[in-house]
């Protein structure tokens, strides 16, 4: 199985933290196309930065996507997943959705941890989105300088255990989402040290991704979630105009075999 | 890899295709323990029959986890899960919320196809409770004798194909569940037949718990997800009364050795 | 009349509790049949305990229900109730239900007083399963070993009417529930001491059943809340499986005079 | 018992059916004292029309409370009461609050079935107000033109049932309300030919009425239900300023009070 | 354009706030009439003081609305404003909807800066009953003596301030709301000395109110928000049985010309 | 007063019905500046091309906002604009924000009338994400090719007009939204035609904007509504690194601002 892996922001420190993460989590042989956006900001902690995001990590899926599986957008916030997976014809996976889906498994309220106090008005919202606002317990943030964007988690993993705990005994979280690329592999190191199952968006993504492809649900043809209908475009790169275009023809074919078998049904 | 598969209703029949879809969806090298319930319903419509289910299945895992990574409930509606999730040191998984998560990682909005009219009065509840209503776009559901339960998939099958087109055309579902044991398997049989993604929930169920094992979360030891506190009970089976024993030393213990850490801080 | 009331765990003291206060409630002139449950803990904090307490008062109310007018299972958290709905032919009311319908007719936002820290997390649920959460002031609870659990009320009558008052004068409740069981008969001490309405589960349940068993609203034989539908069984009680048929048979008699009188009608 | 029964609206037919169906309800010996709005519609099927039954219910409430133990404003949508509900000393009780929380005692989604296709975007407003807007299945109304507004009941009794089986076997209602005070009554000849239970908001009404006097739950005297803080006020009917004037008091008593009881704890 | 600004309360002082933020926010060339409710309280802080300025505005609008492009309740808590917009000709706006709306084209999360602490309930409810309770950030208000109504906000500058601030700071509000005419035209005295937007609430509805009379959307003739049916009724203010008549009969009018329309279409 | 108008997509022809409704709307003597997405797709029908057309339009704002006091991002759906809020130092606009905040000063329940099935899923969406799903009556769209994209209202006049017709007296709307830039200027042409107010995106756009503009509520510079932190970027736009600087300088300038008055008031 191939995946490809997008780190929808620029720095490559953040890349090697996701790669590293993702390696442990895939299933043996598994072969992993990690990408780094050539634009962007160094992480996300606001609607704008995600909006970049969201547009870099379109770009790479649409260059790259070919000869993959299932493709991760690797940040919290999931920033393009929905739309691409409109598009793409493989399955599409955000740290997100698949922390929050493998975290209410475990335990009916989350507790998210963060890295500053500003990207907590966005996780809301985005969890809120996903309809789970009522299962957040808390979000619970560093307030301090990060450093090394790609060293927060060794940097500060005593405060990031001590709001883990906080989580715990104050909010009521029966489950906790250290959340973000930043903090990837992180949970591995607090093993044994939480008394609440705790998981990792990374190792989230990965399993379900990997989950999705050996179940080959299909893809989407028709209805909300099918490629976008076929209409003018013009100045895109190339790999998105031509996504687009695919994206078309595949919903026109399986709409046209669509009629012919309902006319063989006359 | 160890799993508990239980039916919480007494048909084998149902079993057999259960097991059937959870061989075809396990890990290589995965050992499947089956068990059905000893006293209940031959399938699950209402929230009575769920009641006895929920019972049956707790029961079955007192007595039989002993051994396994994670256990599955095998029916829809996820009887005693929440309640098993708190006691047991394993994880612990049900068709829905296994279904439903995978489901909406494929697209935003779900129709569940189902095998009787009652049945949706229930399904909805769960749904509900599970804060996903929003995204349901529809039940559509059997109207007619069913004859045998573990035939069901095979004796209806144009028929649930047919009511899985009309979720898609007339529903706005981007994402199908065939929900229930007896449908097991059954979204193989449609693959390439119906133009969004099709999910089946022992299949999903299967590759959660999986994912859960190998993500090694750590249990619950405090909180709202803990086992329950030690307290007397009386006239219980005995493995039900040693889970409850169990589940309170382990929390015990946990709360000691974090107690015993507080002290060395000082 | 006569009702059933269900103690769904084991403490016989509890019970006593019940029943002062159901006989303090009820009409002149009703006959309380009191039951304790044989098997289960002596109260119920978590979803596990509710599971057990639930099938405890299935079997408690098939064996007993016979000639008697409503059945109450007296424990916050309502466990069985939706379940015994169904099948049994008179009405069924569980304590949370009782107490928030009666709260809410009394003031816009409600706290829960209760006896355990642990218990929060699976009241909150009820409640958000009840639909009433934004109606849900707080949930406030002792922090203390309970000593006996039918002495709570009275060893720790200081510590709830603190509690009482802060969910006052800082969470904004506008009445107050003083929840499970064991708190039974605690309302009427403090009646004149807080300043606010408060009301105490065990009475609203008995009034409610009451009412309802007046108000002869006719019973379920059609739709998502009729007994369930017949099919096999096998191992349960002999009470239990007897319910069972006796509600599909109620249901069968119903469909077919409802077809006579449409037969009848052309 | 003296319970004080409002009509907000004009109609003295429609008083008699209140009056009629509070009778049948009423425990023995309980007095009631009848009014009719002396300004106003006929019935109310708007906001607006609902805004002055609001002001009418206010006024006669001012007037005649005096010596009863609780109020009943007799209307569908409740208008009124829950700002009475902070002035008043007694309880009160509206027909949608105690329609609605009976149903929900007697099953999951209620149906609602209404005299105007009109009153229907007020009374879905009304329900979600209350939180429940989920657990109605559906309002069916009359279509058309009504005649006497205190012979609806009898003239339409046949449509009317045919409008609660649509409910029912249509739109998933396991439990069925008869809204508004022109139907008052009519659930009583309706007894045993619907498959599900249903009720009336009269006496649903009277019988929570009842049920919250002998509770004593205690007056709101702090809080967001606490009778208005004193402030100056101009040109109000004289009962009504002497309301604000007594609550206003007995709040004050309250304070005073509490603010000893907090003194001598020193 | 010409605009009828209601007080429904009967604070002159208050009136005369509302005016001078009305004329600096009205175009150039709008004709503004005050009106001050001839009876009623100061100001509103709860549900029973609403009813009682709802009836008012609703008189107050129903004898002066003639000549008038618009119509303004200019209180907090919108009274009478969704009864009144179904039976007046012209837009009705209040400061509630109005402030509200505004400021989430502004920012995601709002506070709400209120001038009493027994104000935050009903305030609460308004919110929470035009869908919007998951983006309130807080309510904030005042606690102590308000001295005279006309001055709050002269008065008590500083701690208004200073709540702003914490709600910025400790609440997470992306925008702020000075709510209640008490404190019309302060958002302009703190100007510059906040870090975030802030609305006040005459200043909103006045130029929504222009922006609605510019559009000219067209009346509610048919549905749910058309005037009340015709129907019988007594003792009403002449104005306001006016009000009634003349709304029934323009829609009567649109049904007649409707009817004639499809007549013609045949 | 300036406003710089955005067509996220690449059609002129829609630029054209923008700018002339827009013209139509505006105040005398605002300047208007309308610009195209120099890439990107005709119109959005998908989360997909929201994507696209949400990078564009904040790449058009980036560049040209300088020297304009609000920016209108002239499509449904809204792309971009939650994120160009945070980064842009004046008010940014969207349609569905504006119309449907503007509807529902009109009317308590909105039909939106859109110009293809396709749309419907993400026109939802959006909806659902701004908090008003259960005020929303309807969606409904036309189903037949479209033609010109900048042709739809005309060329499909009368269907719209029906589909209007029947989300009124099928649906229960008080209140129509006719969505999408294609169909701006069409509101005008079905004045008088329609028996509920009926608006039009782009004009509501244009007036809240001015409203906006004219009330000074002051730019967000704390909190999650504020520019994103300082942080490293790369290979962005010229345009688009400037914001993000000259967000950030604003940011750091107040907050310098707010610790010297802190350190003032010592």
């Amino acid at each position: 199985m191939r995946l490809l892996v997008i780190n929808p922001n620029i720095s490559t420190g953040v890349t090697a933290l996701i790669e590293a993460e993702a390696r442990r989590s895939a299933e043996p042989g598994t072969a992993l196309t990690l990408r780094t956006a050539p634009f962007g900001v160094a992480y996300i902690e606001t609607r704008f930065e995600a909006l970049i995001g969201a547009y870099a990590a379109a770009q790479l899926a649409a260059e790259d996507h070919a000869g993959h599986d299932a493709v991760i957008v690797a940040a919290f916030g999931d920033p393009g997943v929905a739309a691409l997976r409109e598009v793409l014809p493989v399955p599409v996976i955000g740290l997100t959705e698949s922390a929050l889906s493998t975290a209410l498994l475990l335990g009916r309220r989350v507790s998210v941890i963060a890295i500053s106090q500003r990207i907590q008005a966005w996780y809301r919202e985005v969890i809120r989105d996903l309809g789970q606002l009522d299962r957040l317990a808390s979000i619970r943030a560093l307030d301090q300088a990060l450093g090394r964007i790609d060293r927060v988690g060794d940097a500060h993993a005593d405060v990031l255990l001590a709001l883990c705990e906080r989580a715990v005994h104050e909010d009521g979280a029966e489950v906790l989402i250290l959340a973000g690329a930043p903090l990837a592999g992180l949970s591995r190191q607090l093993e044994g040290r939480l008394p609440v199952p705790v998981v990792d968006g990374v190792s989230c993504a990965v399993r379900q991704a990997q989950s999705l492809v050996r179940q080959r649900p299909g893809p989407a043809l028709a209805g909300g979630g099918a490629p976008p209908p076929l209409k003018p475009n013009a100045g895109l790169p190339d790999a998105m105009a031509r996504l687009l275009a695919d994206g078309a023809a595949r919903t026109q074919a399986a709409t046209r075999s669509g009629d012919r078998s309902d006319t063989s049904e006359q």
